[in-house]
């Protein structure tokens, strides 16, 4: 592991450390994956960050933050097939069903899947691999208006 | 996205961006949910931070850290419902039996879900969504002293 | 909660806040767990933060980066037997095939187990659990070169 330190802190550098913070408001069109990878590395850069860390926060319980290939759109076809499995909507056992069939399988991915992402910057971009994309996988069958809590730190 | 860069550091600031860590301590009472919201907001209200970036990690491998509805408890108990269907006790592949039939499914449940959460700082308080709460999920069948790892950073 | 802040910033902490970055790479054998956790505290004591936050960022869709308990290596093994039954090679309703059978089945391990880590650096060192290990969890079952991006940043 080669060991890249950063310069020794100077003044200049201080003052960029000041955090900065932006909302991403994404409308989804009902449930499957919402590519932000495109808003989120244009803010990252417009920050000025040349080595920090972006972090990503969704304020909802029933949609995801997931990072995921983006080439081939059948791995993400596979993704709603294969959870419409795993976590069935109207699920027999469910006793939350007041706000729809597919209410309680939507919490239960996006706990499984998470809401946040921590992404680190480097050389003034986001260090993804070359097929990782940064998704908002919405769970619910219907469109929703999501938002999502940019913070990035760094010099 | 409307960027809300912050203001320029000023030396003021600059001191305030010591990070902030602390040690909260969970007593569970066997599987379920256990908030830790309000302590959480509490704390991070004392550190002084307006923007910026809270981070809990859960140093244990049996239980897991999620972000999930705190309004209908009927939400959680279908949680417990599915995922005792998902990942049975005692299932008979399991080889790792000596610590008891809940504590396979309890790892496993532990890296599904995942023991860290990051939640952006803003204007002050967590920009946590209306209906967000923060949970510590105890997997094991039995009460455990859990312990997270609380780090803010910031201005 | 105990509140542990921090001491005020002085210019000799307000220098070492500079964020180091470095980027571990892992030569897998194929499915199965590789641990990192000693490469990475090693780092961490490099940089010398005292109190901070070290966040792990894997640059791949089929993998994962994971904590979990780091003495029975038959946990690990029930976490293969138990995710091969859950997530089957070669499922009849994939579609996405032309990678191979465990194409899919790793996509979709790693979306579930997500592939970043934020764990707190306390006292110098990583504030892990006793029994905490931090692994790359291969999902392929050829052996791959895994590139995880190491990002600190602290006093």
């Amino acid at each position: 592991m080669d060991s890249q330190l950063s310069p020794p802190g100077s003044p200049k550098n201080v003052v960029a450390m000041t955090p900065h913070q932006t909302e991403l408001r994404v409308q989804t069109r009902g449930r499957g994956f919402h590519e932000i990878t495109r808003e989120v590395a244009t803010w990252v850069r417009g920050t000025g960050i040349e080595t920090g860390l972006c972090t990503l926060f969704l304020r909802h319980t029933s949609a995801s933050l997931v990072i995921q290939e983006n080439a081939d759109p059948d791995v993400r076809r596979d993704f709603d097939t294969y959870f419409a499995d795993l976590v069935p909507d109207g699920w027999r056992r469910f006793i939350h069903t007041a706000e729809g069939d597919d209410d309680m399988p939507a919490h239960i991915m996006s706990a499984m899947m998470g809401v946040h992402l921590s992404i680190p910057i480097r050389d003034g971009e986001l260090a993804l691999g070359t097929w990782q994309g940064i998704y908002v996988w919405e769970h619910r069958k219907t469109p929703h208006a999501r938002q999502v809590v940019v913070h990035g730190a760094g010099i």
